[in-house]
């Protein structure tokens, strides 16, 4: 299955999503509880269709599935698709326009192709291993920390949070992937999420885009994240643009 | 000067924000350092462009103006105008598709107008004291908080860091007045900023349409917040739907 026939599913499902999922933009119905998913968050009814949008895409490919709501389905197939249906659902149901679509491949371990797509400004985020990160097909770097201190996506229950004292300005926008996708194109200088709650659907796209812009990502103890093929694993995030950033946050966290 | 004759102005300065600003979303040249404005913050391009469009149209009118970059214009008019010209400028020249247009009219010391206005979708919210909230005409009111716990936007260095635990999510969206617009919309239950930071000209506008949708808004201190006609006093704002989340708050504050 090669690259351009993963953008053009990809590309697909990005239509459908237009068409069935964004006119609940904003409308509380989407919000009504379905069920629970396989990490025991809450499914609402806006993540169930968008869920079932993209795997009635999927399934009939035959490839394995790793998704939020449905967890895992394993086709015995060389391909793995983990996908974030909704990342931003609290968002999306109230309004809050900061939302995307996520979805990462494999082939047997191997990261072979990533997409995030931000319905609100139309931004196509692409992330091929070997070969770099693109918006709408324009080639994409993280930044170089600007000279005042750097801004970060911070996400934290009490740990670290020293750290709002050393960055100029925090952001905590309500959708994982897409603010992974900023660092990648140059908007934020990290994301870091302490919490222990992302799960390997949440953030597999955009580390898989933000490494290929350049970023440096790592979990709380600095060691290499490792993806893994489940929607119930909960990790932390440190992806930067920087080592300095990244010593400076690492130190803060022991 | 009725309440049509602002509305008019409010839309007439609305159209010059999107044919003259909106070109700059995401563009990193809308950040050129132009200036240092009296409250000591950096004024940017961006900044300059959409405060010199809305003075060209409110100075002819001889009101007094507030704002953010030029300070205040005493004309010894009976009506004074509070602008943030942009709320929400490094959302704007980053690409974070959140921030937005915030104008109050007062006469004398009374509010009589309020508008916030959100290009990336088209809202056009309306306070009118004494007659309540609106979003693109039509009445909105805070919501009721949720049976899980509260969402709330959430900006600190530090002080109050406990609060994150006692609600269910937080955002810091970095654009105030549009977060105080969300909570009069019911898309989120409090805004808090305990950084000694924001300024009349950030609040202005987005108090008196929460406060008219229902929201409940003191400082740090749990006093009445008096919103004074310069662009340099730096504030603490806790606006939320409920008692009951406003105690909880004060109490994690003492």
């Amino acid at each position: 299955m090669k690259l351009k026939f993963w953008r053009e599913v990809a590309i697909d499902i990005i239509s459908d999503f237009e068409t069935t999922i964004m006119p609940f933009f904003g409308n509380p119905d989407g919000g009504k509880l379905v069920k629970i998913s396989p990490s025991g968050d809450e499914t609402k009814l806006v993540d169930k269709l968008a869920e079932d949008l993209i795997l009635s895409r999927i399934t009939e490919l035959g490839v394995n599935v790793v998704s939020e709501e449905v967890g895992v389905i394993d086709n015995e197939s060389e391909y793995t698709v983990i996908v974030d249906p909704l990342d931003g659902s609290y968002n999306f149901i109230a309004g809050i326009p900061f939302f995307a679509l996520s979805l990462a491949v494999f082939k047997k371990d191997k990261p072979i192709y990533a997409i995030i797509y931000e319905p609100m400004t139309e931004r196509f985020f692409e992330g091929i291993p070997g070969e770099g990160a693109f918006l709408n097909g324009k080639r994409i770097k993280v930044r170089k920390t600007p000279d005042e201190k750097p801004s970060i996506s911070f996400y934290s229950r009490g740990k670290g949070h020293e750290i709002v004292k050393h960055v100029k300005r925090t952001r905590t926008l309500g959708a994982i992937a897409l603010e992974l996708a900023y660092l990648a194109m140059g908007a934020l200088d990290g994301v870091v999420d302490v919490r222990k709650y992302v799960r390997p659907t949440d953030i597999a796209a955009g580390t898989i885009i933000a490494k290929e812009a350049g970023a440096l990502i790592k979990d709380s103890a600095g060691k290499d994240i490792d993806i893994s093929f489940n929607a119930t694993d909960r990790l932390d995030v440190i992806a930067v643009n920087s080592e300095e950033l990244l010593k400076t946050i690492l130190s803060l966290l022991e």
